[in-house]
């Protein structure tokens, strides 16, 4: 069988930043009452943009970034999200429209704040299983048309989208995909149709600080390496406090954007990948873990090889 | 490899029976106007379920059918609908939460109506990758919901849900998919976050008419086989005369059972499979064709033994 290998990476940030200062005055809180709560600084909001342009905005900036890439052979896209607008046509088809690619399989993943984990999970199986050469996945979101009970809430959310293109290699590349559902415990985190989000946020930290733990142990297990094998770690990026608190009972080295874009749900992965790789810290071979969980509730992690 | 086998099938149709009369009377049209143009007689609305209900009434209805079977070993959970009242949980981990499901991964699938050939497609791919042994695969909808431009829409359809639970098997089993995505026609057929549904019905007729009958013969291409090999076709219910079309212009022997439950969207396949698996008719290592086709514009076939 086939490997995948990432071929390219893009994401979205909209142009409107809105600083801590500014929700903590309008709100009546103290100077310092986000950051100190979350790690967070800014976030991004939509001005005019809806789900569908910021997850074409991605894409645009991974061609723009990467000329020698086309999406003419993509034969699936998948995107993910919790704040569709369209139900159908669902984002994929949207994306597979504006980019006018034609012999192509769409679909969109509803799985909660972790869904881009399933989405390239899936394109995985594909890739090893069929025809399909290049698969691009997308999580996008636009948090900030949702309905908060709490500021507590509002303050964690940002917009944007981050996509990969990952395609099939014959060179062999470590794989593997540890994907959990709790779905007894859906009453912590859930999103109606209406866009209005609950959150219960102390069981939420609970649920973020150690089913994850345990998730990265079976999948470390599985791979048969300790979290000093793994170069970086890319979680979803919801709160400081859990990803610093995931990080000391691991030891995996965790990458982190929250400060800048906040918590993006299905984006965060995605954005986070292209940001670590335009870093340059990641080398050809490299061992990264990806780490979603959130609502559903779900969790799952991919451990692959640059 | 391993291959896959349907274990059981369950449905569930609301207890409410609407006739075409009814709708007739109450939107001044001629006697018989609705049964002329699309074969349908009746179609089922909820009373007070919601998604959630129809789609676990399904899975129990296969429970009762099926007293050796049980949820125990089901290790991953894939619904698909457009209807969701809930984003977050989706359907599939409220399915993993009624019925205690532990140690199972749970995704949703918006791939327009045509949901249940991705979703089973995608189930088929763990079980021959990974060490998933039992999927649940459910497609559910309340179209009753929704809001309509028009009577000529809103005729056509029901609600429901099925289910299939299938299982990896190590006899060798033929399996084909060929699953087809067409946004840049998304816009014939459309269903925003507040329920609105749009259709086209001129184009959608077309695109029903003419793509699905080039699918069905790429796939039996690929099979190497002729329409005659298949035992039963069972299409996405949508209409009569679309049937009727399809059937005339590839030969396939086509199941209906549109005359009593409408359209159901994501729910029409796993009805249609239900009925016929339990009318009799399908002996072990026959040959179904199941056909997808809608909103997306999204398209596929299976073409598996029984």
């Amino acid at each position: 069988m086939n490997s995948i290998e990432i071929v390219a990476t893009g994401k979205y940030l909209p142009s409107l930043i809105v600083s801590n200062e500014e929700i903590e005055k309008k709100n009546n809180l103290e100077d310092g009452y986000i950051y100190k709560r979350t790690g967070i600084e800014t976030r991004h909001y939509v001005e005019k943009e809806n789900l569908e342009d910021v997850a074409i905005l991605s894409i645009e900036d991974m061609l723009n970034k990467n000329n020698q890439v086309n999406l003419e052979n993509v034969g699936l896209i998948i995107a993910a999200s919790t704040t569709y607008d369209s139900l159908m046509p669902s984002l994929s088809f949207s994306i597979q429209n504006y980019f006018n690619i034609s012999n192509c399989m769409c679909l969109d993943v509803l799985a909660g704040c972790s869904g881009f984990i399933n989405a390239l999970d899936i394109a995985q199986k594909y890739i090893i299983t069929s025809q399909i050469e290049y698969a691009l996945i997308v999580g996008a979101e636009v948090l900030s048309k949702n309905k908060y009970n709490s500021i507590n809430d509002e303050m964690l959310f940002g917009d944007g989208a981050g996509c990969i293109l990952i395609k099939s290699c014959k060179e062999e590349k470590m794989y593997f995909s540890y994907i959990e559902s709790i779905g007894e415990n859906s009453k912590i985190l859930t999103c109606d149709d209406k866009h209005n989000l609950y959150m219960d946020r102390k069981n939420v930290y609970r649920f973020a600080t150690t089913k994850t733990v345990e998730n990265i142990n079976k999948i470390l297990k599985l791979a048969n390496l300790n979290s000093q094998d793994v170069d970086f770690t890319i979680p979803h990026q919801s709160n400081i406090r859990i990803l610093d608190k995931i990080a000391s009972k691991t030891g995996v080295k965790m990458y982190t954007n929250i400060r800048q874009y906040a918590n993006t749900f299905c984006a965060s992965i995605p954005i986070a990948i292209d940001d670590l790789f335009y870093s340059g810290k990641i080398k050809s071979k490299d061992k990264i873990l990806l780490l979603g969980y959130g609502g559903g509730l779900n969790l799952g992690s991919i451990l692959m090889e640059v």
